[in-house]
């Protein structure tokens, strides 16, 4: 037995990625596998055996899961995952009983919120926003110092309406966040500019000279920073932390952003916005942190 | 002296109300005075001094102070109190000096929600919003089972834009709740309709026989539930509770709110939404149960 580890899992619709993680958050070993399905829903059984392949011959004394969808991360039961076909299943439970270590199950946002918020770009604020721009849009919360889960509810800023004339959303209402600024809106309103298909990133490397994509852009920017007016009104943030995808546009990104949230806001408190610190890291980070949580031990890493 | 008791205070700008409050949050004498300024700042020495009042010949084992403005609950310190006149004031610890008892400051919203979600309409909730309808309209929040501060900048839902294309706020953005929905919007949108001047009260009265009372009543419901449906998707209250003097009108203000809000809800909680069960004794009981915590001891209340 060398030193002590966790499993830090995320689970996917597609893959399951698996990671041994030392104190300082470092990966010692990692792996990857499709996801199985039985019946329509990922199994458990191929998941717990990951975890165990990465402990063997390792002092592992923690695990923790990230997973998409209605998590609530006090009783770590998901409440519903569409692309994993899981309803109410007592995540937590069912995996720690396979495993026998301890176990912390979290919704897969909040999780790298939770690195964002502890080891990354917003380490040290008592408030802070992290918001995940990809295919969809989410966000985690610190709000005084912890994060917020309400029953696995919370944080669904891309269901934010920021346009009551726009487009309907896939969650049937009109003008939500998504319809401006997620990934595939982006790619849907420049082609029905252009007629040509391009991706986020593609329209991205665009700028500034291309109209069509310097209009999606922008009006992309404009939604976002409607949205993030309204959660500074609510629960004022020190810091808005942009990760997922589109935030490998980098200050493209939060430049932008920031001056057009900036031209917003009056009397709320004023934040950064910053991009996320660790990229594709924050999910394994999180999960690590979660783990470390379980097991009841503080990881070396500076908070 | 007989059982131990506590002292409860609201500042307000015209006056100052104390009441001494047992173990079960009755109120067993209470006072009244005017609000005494020195340089346009409300005095500190005349309500240090009628705690003391109070707390003669009882048994008094803290006190708890609910103020308006930004207040960071967490520390005391009241940031800016623009009707009081404070700036970066030290309440907390100026009065608890002055009084030499255990203190607690916290923001008059967020005391009238802490009493809604203890004791009130939401007793028992562990995520919950309280919204205060009257000159403003400001909301407190309970998430995980926590009172929301956010270093005093939490809650401003009375500024979360309902209607871009609306009237200017007094806090400078176009559309803000308050426009439509606050006291004061009721009466100016009903006097701009019929040229007669009519308080909120009066206007509610009216319903539903008056067209212009019952247009200005719905509009004040849609911007509610607009902003009721960012909520909702942002931190997924269980259970929204309408305060404030316009919650007077009772199930004419929450079964339509309660439909409107019903109608925008996709895949977010679907709260209760019921009507504030303290009325005007919210504050006192609020500030009582700080009071109570500030001594460390738990009051006699069904929780």
């Amino acid at each position: 037995m060398g030193e002590r580890a966790v499993v830090a899992v995320d689970v996917g619709g597609t893959s399951v990625k698996a990671a041994l993680v030392s104190p300082d958050l470092t990966p010692l070993r990692a792996l990857r596998r499709p996801s199985s399905r039985v019946g329509g829903a990922v199994a458990l059984g191929p998941i717990a055996d990951l975890i165990g392949e990465l402990a063997g011959g390792a002092d592992v004394v923690g695990v923790g899961v990230a997973v998409p969808g209605i998590v609530d991360d006090a009783t770590g039961v998901v409440r519903a995952a569409v692309n994993l076909g899981w309803t109410d299943l007592p995540l937590r439970d069912e995996l720690a009983a396979a495993c026998g270590l301890p176990l912390r199950v979290g919704h897969d946002v909040r999780t790298g919120g939770l690195a964002e918020f502890t080891v990354g770009a917003a380490a040290g604020a008592r408030n802070a926003l992290f918001v995940a721009i990809g295919t969809g849009i989410a966000a985690a919360s610190l709000v005084d110092g912890r994060l917020v889960a309400a029953g696995g509810y919370a944080g669904e800023i891309g269901h934010v309406v920021v346009d009551p004339a726009g487009d309907t959303c896939g969650c049937g209402t009109v003008g939500c966040l998504e319809t401006l600024a997620a990934a595939p809106a982006l790619a849907r309103r420049y082609a029905a500019l252009t007629g040509v298909e391009r991706t986020a990133e593609e329209i991205c490397a665009l700028l500034p000279d291309d109209p069509a994509a310097s209009r999606v852009w922008a009006d992309m920017v404009e939604a976002m920073a409607t949205a993030l007016h309204t959660a500074c009104t609510l629960f004022g943030p020190e810091a808005v932390v942009l990760g997922g995808g589109l935030s490998e546009a980098g200050t493209a990104l939060t430049g932008p952003v920031a001056e057009a949230l900036g031209r917003r806001l009056t009397f709320q408190r004023r934040p950064s916005v910053v991009r996320a610190a660790l990229g594709q890291d924050a999910g394994r980070a999180g999960a690590a942190l979660m783990a470390w949580d379980a097991a009841g031990i503080s990881p070396a890493v500076a908070g």
